[in-house]
């Protein structure tokens, strides 16, 4: 089953939005078996609004909208349904119970404007908003679904998953559609293509094999849509791909490198740290964004500067003197250094120069160095990696991932 | 003037990619006064991809489409072109010279499969990719014009920059749509909706407020569109504004708080340190992410555990025992601890429990303690933050910046 996403609001098209809630709602979707088909972001003009709803009604069975639904005078979404249904208003008295229940414990006044958004569409039902204070709708227009949400992520992602999702799994017969996906790292889009043309030349017809290149990383993914496939078709064509990737496959699930790397470590109890120059605690902070990282990860630093390298890593004076802070050297006595300080058992360490100045002849502005301890082995590289500072990092995170897969082996 | 975006490719509606072109595209076609008033994105099927071409020339005079100009299989974006402008196929030499020398350059052998991205369209302009090897392509088509690029953001930029937008300049006479923008922080969309009401009743007609809410920030975004405003009433209505959300404003110019806060820091050569315990060194690298930060950062420590607090940061083993690591006190001992070891004027601190386990009925998952210290000054605030980790980061990092803009005072 195929269904069509419309968000609504200039932030989205002037810029200053990234779109994350689309990211969600296909994921999620997907897990059910409905596939996003098209994605529109259009500004707050009721015609468009209007248009969207007419044209997509055409082509799916199921719409969500989201954006346009606080309590200001710039949001128009709910007018204009009520309008596109030419169904009047109602007010929801559970909607205005938990407002005054949410304003009371966050101690805050409830305001007239706030009353506003028990305020509906006649014709639809209120999907209750346990984390936010606008409901969301849904509307049943001649057995196709129109589903309307408020714009802030955590307040879709409640009430896709409590309010949305099972509505939809009971009034739609649903077929799976399936991925399996692997990770590559370091391997540029174009060789790992070449590797796999004899692979891609015997792929059936319902299987699909798309590439997705990211900051020195490639993703593989094998789908397979409608009821054609089986799971065991799809796992068997799975495996024929990773013998095909070999030895490039870095892992054979949807997650991040980072993802990966921090579950294998907790797995194992392996503790961890990391001493960041040039990547300023951007590595830290990704295994810090996975939950009970606390076990393994008591500690990081941040060493800007040469003064902090010697002080806090112990990095002698001499090899910054002789080697420079971007070197080998300074690598492996910063990996020592903070391995020594955290009793970790593996440690991460970076140095190098993000730019956009600061770059020389003869290390120019995207070179690293990452220095990789576990117990007692150290592995250092060096990169020249592309991109802005934000880029810079992204890649050096995935060097380094590769880095810890291939110093830890397969444990 | 209008102009509407396609991007293509299954990775960004089934939700493996978030899509960040398109805020790249509106932010710099709203420079030379090309709004873009929707932004479409498809899977990669010819069907949908003409479609759309068809239904985009109707409405707008410009259409940029990024994405599947890959070597690999999946990316049909080129054929779809020569399809839709029925125009045959042509080689381009300059393409092939520039690979040859990225190949050599990179160490790589130059792949047959490499070559395929020297055939381009007959009938299109060729705009150089001097960051890539898939060049974009320039289609006129009855005086509108239709752009196709990459889908890699760092060739997108290039191409836009360099290739485009000197092509779009020339050949259309553009008025530019302006904006003023400013921040608050920790101020609810409705409070501050309420505070408006007088001035939003003034507001002229040709003038558009928008409320753009993320993370306990609020941005205000006054919008004029048209030859009709000029910067000067703008300017004058954004005053208004400004004295209309008072004392809230946090600052007038649409960056980031963290950037906002990066610059004043610059500005004024305040040397900065965190000590982060549940942001798990989010706000260093935020700081980080701004060049030229070192001239005032040199080091920062991610504290997890409570024996790094007490080994890196001093705080006092009693403390610890008696408030608990998630306390005001520890908050304080870290940022008095942090500003000692890295001699720094400004010292940021926090300790919290991001969840989704750890937290206790007295200090719920969402608490969190943020310690400030500016010279002799300490702040210290007590926060129960919503949402996921990454959430929970981002709304402990704003506030962490309105208490730094609070302590710094008006320098």
């Amino acid at each position: 089953m195929n269904a069509e996403i419309i968000t609504i609001g200039d932030e989205l098209l002037i810029g200053q939005t990234i779109d994350t809630n689309s990211v969600y709602l296909a994921k999620k979707f997907e897990e059910i078996g409905i596939r996003i088909s098209r994605k529109t972001a259009i500004s707050d003009e009721k015609s468009d609004i209007i248009e969207m709803l007419q044209s997509a009604s055409q082509r799916v069975d199921l719409i969500v909208i989201t954006g346009g639904l606080g309590p200001t005078k710039d949001d128009i979404t709910k007018k204009t349904l009520v309008e596109y249904f030419q169904c009047g208003w109602r007010i929801d008295q559970n909607v205005i119970d938990h407002l005054t229940k949410i304003f009371q414990s966050r101690g805050r006044e409830f305001l007239e404007i706030n009353k506003v958004q028990a305020e509906l569409p006649a014709c639809c039902e209120t999907l209750h908003n346990e984390v936010g204070t606008a409901p969301g709708m849904l509307f049943n227009e001649n057995g196709k679904i129109i589903i309307s949400l408020p714009g802030v992520p955590n307040e879709v992602e409640y009430l896709i998953e409590n309010q949305a999702i099972p509505r939809l799994i009971e009034k739609f017969n649903l077929a799976k559609i399936e991925h399996r996906t692997l990770i590559t790292l370091m391997v540029p889009e174009s060789m790992l293509s070449k590797q796999l043309e004899p692979f891609e030349a015997t792929l059936p017809e319902n299987l699909k094999l798309a590439y997705l290149p990211s900051f020195n990383c490639v993703k593989l993914r094998l789908s397979a849509s409608g009821n054609i496939v089986s799971s065991v078709f799809l796992d068997e064509w799975f495996l024929k791909l990773q013998a095909a990737t070999h030895p490039h496959v870095f892992c054979t699930s949807d997650i991040s490198p980072v993802s990966y790397i921090s579950s294998l470590l907790l797995e194992n109890n392996i503790s961890i740290s990391t001493a960041e120059s040039c990547t300023g605690g951007f590595i830290a902070n990704q295994f810090v964004q996975a939950p009970g990282i606390s076990k393994i990860l008591s500690g990081s630093i941040i060493s800007y500067s040469n003064e902090v390298k010697e002080l806090e890593l112990n990095v002698p004076h001499e090899i910054l003197k002789e080697f420079g802070a971007v070197s080998e050297e300074t690598a492996t006595a910063m990996v020592n250094g903070v391995c020594a300080k955290f009793k970790s058992q593996l440690g991460i360490a970076t140095t190098g120069i993000a730019g956009p100045s600061g770059g020389t002849e003869s290390k120019p502005v995207g070179t690293i160095f990452i220095a990789i301890k576990y117990l007692d082995q150290i592995l250092v590289r060096k990169f020249r990696l592309f991109g802005n500072r934000i880029q810079f990092m992204e890649r050096a995170n995935n060097c380094a991932m590769a880095m810890v897969k291939e110093i830890i082996g397969n444990i």
